[in-house]
């Protein structure tokens, strides 16, 4: 197991962390000035600078990205909506293979409307195949863009609004489904915060396999917790056992980033320095 | 499948869902004289009215429970503290048996001290230990009094502070562990609140079985939902697919109450009348 606590060097930040206090721009020249060399960008944050812009950013400050955020919602009310969503995965991997991100991450959706509280539908299953559609779908393109996609399980507080998928065992059975030669092209992103309570979670990891881990993502579960969208807390400041779980992927072969990836009002509020300087400590205190 | 429609035979009121509006006495009155048959009460409930005073009055009402609320939190930071849990545990089991409940309902705990915002230690996998080992003590008390377990998995989101056992699956396998023989000794309460996300869900309640199967908890899933433990639904106003899984509950033997467990600021501040005649409703409507 690669020991963290001398150095950042496997350290990426998922810009939603400081996505209130800067700019992309400023972010990556932010991390960069840190010797932080890996982010993991939103689409939004991206749209807003430019994605050349952003592109030229990284490669003047030698950074690299750990994923790209997002695709998915695949779920919809209407064919009309299906199409939609395929051609903005579509968009989303272009994006991607600009950036020169190793695989894009899929928040898979739900049931449709439900994060506006008023779901069109109450069917999960159906929602699940939906989902696994439109991965298949949006795999084509992605084999052809050489872009991995990386399913991101979400906790099951989550399963109504944003992604049906909810264990890494149900990630994995999806991959096993439309990727069944495991290659490459079709993994998971396992983030802590969503899979930590999982008593499966040390069986699916090794599960995985190396082909199947595409990324690792940190913070820490409080408690109590006191908001189910952003309330995440620092490495360090809750339950999770970052160290043991990062051991088992890595057993299981993952060598890449462990990017940090806090939704938090409480760290939304603080200066972006201070996120930021935290992160590198706590990367190499707690994970 | 039995029909709900025309009739609410088959609703049982736990009695946390109007415990801010009325002490137990007065909650076995109000159903009794609206025809509910059944409640599940808890025990600081039955401790403020006293517990023959509670018997005396479900026996004039002819009032039976669908389980009694609750042993469980058997991890403990000291051997002291799991002492005095498999005490109290015992105690409730008598307690059941005064009242002449099915089932003891078990909410099994979690890192000692979580819910007080200070955990003990952080490692899951001994709290897990220590549960198996907490139901197993109490699983021979449990047998000699002739009152069945049920083990109740508890929402992800609940891991940290209340319960380590979190999916149906995770249940059976202590219940394969620790009753092999399917005594009926040891079983689960599904409450639909904690498990209607969980894509293995159908194919548990087929694992589980009619001896498995002790208790069904009702209420729905929000969108959105705004606090992690009291913005619990109506039946009918949230997303859970209620008449399906009760469904694979009956499919499965399962033959007994629909119980309305509701924690929910929203339904405590309305008039006790209004929650019992909706729970009516809605038990008809949408369960």
């Amino acid at each position: 197991m690669r020991d963290f606590s001398q150095s950042h060097e496997w350290l990426s930040i998922n810009t939603a962390t400081v996505r209130r206090q800067w700019r992309l721009d400023r972010i990556v020249e932010e991390c960069a000035r840190r010797g932080i060399r890996a982010i993991s960008p939103w689409r939004d944050q991206v749209a807003a600078v430019g994605l050349q812009a952003v592109a030229a950013r990284l490669r003047d400050t030698d950074t690299v990205l750990s994923g790209y955020c997002r695709g998915g919602f695949f779920p919809a009310a209407e064919a009309t909506g299906l199409r939609a969503a395929l051609d903005d995965n579509r968009r989303a991997l272009d994006e991607a293979c600009t950036l020169g991100a190793p695989c894009l991450v899929l928040v898979v959706g739900s049931l449709p409307g439900a994060l506006d509280g008023n779901p069109a539908y109450h069917d999960l299953a159906r929602a699940r195949a939906e989902v696994r559609d439109g991965i298949a779908a949006t795999l084509e393109h992605a084999r052809q863009a050489n872009m991995p996609l990386a399913i991101e399980p979400l906790h099951p507080m989550q399963a109504a609004e944003r992604a049906c998928v909810n264990t890494l065992e149900q990630a994995l059975d999806l991959c096993d489904e439309l990727d069944p030669a495991r290659s490459g092209a079709l993994g998971v992103a396992v983030d802590l915060y969503h899979v930590w309570w999982d008593p499966k979670l040390a069986q699916q990891i090794a599960r995985a396999g190396r082909e199947r881990l595409l990324a690792l993502h940190v913070c820490d579960w409080l408690t109590p917790t006191r908001d189910l969208l952003n309330d995440r807390g620092m490495m360090g400041d809750g339950v999770i056992e970052i160290r043991k779980i990062r051991g088992w992927m890595e057993d299981a072969g993952y060598a890449g980033f462990a990017e940090v990836e806090i939704f938090s009002e409480h760290w939304w509020s603080r200066p972006g320095d201070e996120v930021l300087d935290t992160c590198i400590a706590r990367h190499r205190s707690a994970v």
